[in-house]
């Protein structure tokens, strides 16, 4: 590991890590396990993608198709114990766990959750907040 | 993707995935995105198995040394955008984002935030409850 400096100014961090001041809502993770990724993660994950990005909704860099004033962060995780299952998809701070994901759910899950804040009580096992 | 029938009996479900009648609180996420790994994110996940597993907080298959009743899951994520400042760390539902995690600061966030409840200041960028 090469030592590193600390910063301890913000600023710099801020424009080092542009993400830091943007307005983000939602953080959605889609579970790269292997037994999810048997299942279609993949394709869950690159229908996240996809929709996010259409909408405008998916914080990242401009170049790369994303918004830097996105209100979403998009990423995957490892295995969280779904994996009989899968796919896995959590979106937090709510702390919604959702269970057997397919590509042809993940419309519902953006309208719904991501949109309007309402829970995808069909496809939800685990909810932090109750 | 071969064709699964969609489970809807929810005590089936937990039977498969006992985690959705665990008593989580907190959902720790180490980034392994690859600016991250280049600053030891592998020594920051290692550090947080051992420690969490050692006072008994991780929850997981006891045949794995983990809890089947323990509070805090722990998982990988891909990048989140704090590439130049890893390792990255963030701690659900509170949506705090810790920036340069080092090995040495993994017990302090342990004990103050995973046990106390309170943000380790000077390591969190972002705080989604603020």
């Amino acid at each position: 590991m090469s030592e590193r400096k600390f910063i301890e100014d913000r600023e710099k961090l801020e424009k080092l890590a542009p993400v830091a001041t943007a307005p983000i809502k939602r953080h959605v993770f889609v579970c790269n396990g292997k037994s999810c990724a048997a299942v279609g993660s993949g394709e869950v994950k690159a229908a996240f993608e996809k929709q996010l990005e259409e909408k405008n909704l998916r914080y990242g860099k401009e170049s790369k198709g994303r918004n830097p004033q996105g209100a979403v962060v998009l990423t995957d995780c490892s295995s969280v114990g779904f994996c009989s299952i899968g796919t896995a998809v959590l979106v937090y701070p709510e702390g919604v766990w959702y269970a057997q994901v397919r590509e042809e759910d993940v419309s519902e899950i953006i309208e719904e959750h991501l949109e309007k804040g309402k829970t995808v009580e069909r496809l939800a096992l685990i909810n932090m907040d109750e």
